[in-house]
């Protein structure tokens, strides 16, 4: 059975959807009275722990260690390397007074932390019996965005920042690293089930300060695409600048190789729109903040005993390592059906006077409607392998829905009628060449994402000169 | 059996010992470029997550909801509460720019939240049936301090700052909740084993905007007060400026009644140095990182048995839930025990030959240096009692030393003289005018922290106006 109502507003309506959709399931507070910053509802933080739990275990069994570094950055430390200043300067938030004080040196919000952790590492590091050296943190965050802000999207405080710092005695064992990170992340979003491309990012859009970048994308249902995490591969470019030298085996002098990578709360925005419907989000058991609720159905007479089968029910599966909501408000029950379906409670167990007669629940699952009892005898057993089953058809929709928004295209006109009806990405045929990705973007108004990770190469010519492809190029609307 | 080598350093030479406890046990990096501000380590960010799991627990336990707040407040918001802004304005740092542009309205760096939260609690709070509303968030809070900063205890960004704030209906519920926050935090003190006074606040030294403010405060092995938690009513004074008004079952309006209440990374440094001895840090078992070192003893010839046990006896006790580390180093194993007792690490399994032979292991106890054996047989079961004996013996010890540390005085000479020699806490008797109370400080150098909470009244007259007194009240020198 596929999803249910993924059609009106969802699709067609998204950014109302979305703003909607946060408010409905008390995830975010929009109304905090300076643009692009947001306050977190309790539900919403459920949700943003149960995200951060997956990533912090990814890291930990990969040998990253958390730490955590100061927010303010002074200027001139956070000016020493000259790309990175220039990829930032413009979106820098500066603390310029202390109390009634004029502060000697003007200090940085963080906007990432490059600058403020690779002078710790110049500290740490002496010898090759240091590396590989892998911690990672998350933090608040701040940008200066001149661009229209949106929820867990674009924000001047992005409050969930998790960045993973590591340096390498070699630059084989970075790319290596690169590669590791990769791998983490496919396995962060496949328990999201959020489907994505991978791609080496131009050298236009690469991170300022890196050699080059690798950009997981995900699709909005407007089908524009969203950024979702990054990974860089650094060189020595912040090593020299930095003085982050290491003494080899034999006793020579040599700067690290690096590589950072993060991810922010646009990945919660990514599970909220990609399982969306037009009830609102619909959260995948794995980091649903409530992954069954259980609303009994009272009749007249004997409301106690629909009562009793739900208590006992919900303290079942309590103990079993659920997470579950008992509904024990004096509400309709179609109130509270209305309520958890907005909040993307992906089960919903109902207990009614026939369920009582006949040793069952009803249960309900919220991604495709589906109604279905099954015996109170085997509730734990049952539920636990519905909500398996949920995950993985999630996952699979999501993938089938986000490939089918993939075209290969080999006309710059289809592909700019693709990107002006903001209709998905668009795989075309590359030469390779700067000058032609950059026309890609002027010609269609469209934004090269990059070359895919694993390319599948399409034949032909490229579409600007006209010269045989060497590769292939993804190109989309973004965020 | 007592706490050993708590005596030289540890006492005589507080400040320095501190700083190295927190480097050898790889709690806290110092040396980031700006003062005031540090870096967490990765052990150090274990034992914090350890802590604030606690905290979190007794919250959500007692019915107060996670939330998340932006750091930045508008001027204009944070200028409205008069009190409050005296008592802050000195500390605050400002963002003035974002980019190149200046910005139209000066952004605070919260140094704390109620400017931020009332506002949108103003937009949350309709009626009654909203109350009471109770919600807490872990945040980074920013100080310009112009006093000496340290480690954990006077920082310029308080990384670790756990904010409670309620409103209610009641003058009376608002009370009850200072009184129930008052016992959540004395749980919170037990369970870390951080003995504690509690005061409230003199009128002079109140949470501006408060009505009353009540703290806790330890004791450091220097003989100064440090003030580790504190609780405020804050009556109606901030829901006036702020608009917090609810409708009553009868349709009135009413302005709610709050209350607010902090901890911050301060209560880490008072496990860190209430438990301390010449050797570093000591963890109770609660709040370790590491909770059991195991460290294989080798032996000519049979190296490998004293490995196999040690990783068997690791894997058991993992299984059981013990935070558990095996160090399996190419070191000696006075170098590793030397390490982890820096660590605080509060128990260590030794298996040398004669252990495997026997079929035991050697157990040494960081805090008081015993050292017996245990069958391997019952590892688990012993390990689990030992461990819960420590957490209880230390409590008890770091609980005798500090009311060792309060004496009765009722005159003015006396107790200046405990003040210059900064030996702990005086009670004496008070009048309970504010004159007086402030002639204490002048007259003694040290600071009033207020009248305990379960009032242990001392008989005699004021020492300053010889009047009879009415109660008592603790001083001290203060952090």
């Amino acid at each position: 059975m596929g999803a249910r109502m993924k059609h009106e507003r969802w699709k067609n309506n998204f950014s109302e959807w979305f703003d909607e959709a946060l408010w409905n399931a008390k995830i975010m507070e929009t109304r905090y009275p300076v643009k692009g910053l947001y306050v977190w509802l309790p539900y919403g933080l459920k949700l943003r722990n149960r995200v951060l739990a997956i990533m912090r275990e990814l890291l930990e069994e990969t040998g990253h260690e958390e730490v955590l570094f100061p927010l303010l950055i002074p200027e001139n430390l956070f000016k020493k390397e000259a790309e990175h200043i220039r990829g930032f300067e413009g979106q820098v938030y500066w603390v310029t007074h202390g109390g009634k004080d004029k502060l000697d040196v003007r200090l940085a919000l963080r906007p990432t932390s490059e600058t403020s952790i690779y002078p710790m590492f110049a500290l740490w590091i002496r010898s090759h019996a240091d590396l590989p050296l892998k911690i990672y943190q998350i933090v608040n965050i701040f940008r200066y965005e001149t661009k229209m802000t949106k929820p867990l999207i674009r924000l001047r405080e992005v409050t969930t920042f998790k960045e993973a710092h590591t340096a390498h005695a070699t630059s084989e064992d970075a790319k290596a690293q690169v590669r590791a990170a990769v791998e983490t992340y496919k396995k962060f979003f496949d328990e999201l089930g959020v489907p994505y491309v991978i791609t080496k990012r131009p050298s236009w859009d690469t991170f300022a300060g890196a050699e080059y970048s690798i950009a997981f994308d995900t699709l909005a249902p407007d089908g524009r695409a969203l950024q979702v995490g990054t990974i860089h591969n650094l060189g020595q470019n912040f090593a020299k600048v930095y003085g982050l030298e290491y003494e080899k085996e034999g006793g020579a002098h040599e700067y690290v190789y690096q590589t950072c990578y993060g991810i922010s709360e646009r990945v919660i925005a990514a599970a909220v729109m990609v399982h969306g419907d037009d009830l609102g989000p619909c959260f995948p058991p794995r980091v649903a903040p409530v992954q069954i609720v259980i609303v009994p159905i009272p009749f007249k007479g004997e409301e106690k005993s629909a009562e009793k089968v739900a208590k006992r029910i919900a303290g079942e599966l309590k103990a079993a390592g659920f997470r579950v909501h008992l509904d024990e408000r004096d509400l309709r029950p179609g109130r509270k059906f209305y309520e958890w379906e907005r909040h993307g409670v992906p089960l919903r167990l109902e207990i009614g006077p026939k369920d009582v007669k006949q040793e069952q629940v009803t249960v309900v699952r919220r991604d495709t409607g589906e109604r279905f009892t099954i015996s109170l005898k085997v509730v734990n057993r049952e539920v636990r392998k519905i909500l398996k089953q949920i995950n993985k058809e999630m996952r699979a929709r999501a993938w089938k829905s986000f490939l089918n928004s993939i075209r290969d295209l080999k006309d710059l006109g289809e592909i700019k009628k693709v990107m002006d009806a903001r209709a998905g990405i668009v795989r075309a045929p590359w030469c390779g060449k700067e000058a032609c990705g950059k026309a890609f973007e002027e010609k269609t108004r469209g934004s090269v994402l990059g070359e895919e990770l694993n390319d599948k190469r399409m034949k032909g010519v490229c579409p600007v000169c006209l010269k045989p492809a060497k590769t292939s190029v993804l190109i989309a609307k973004t965020y």
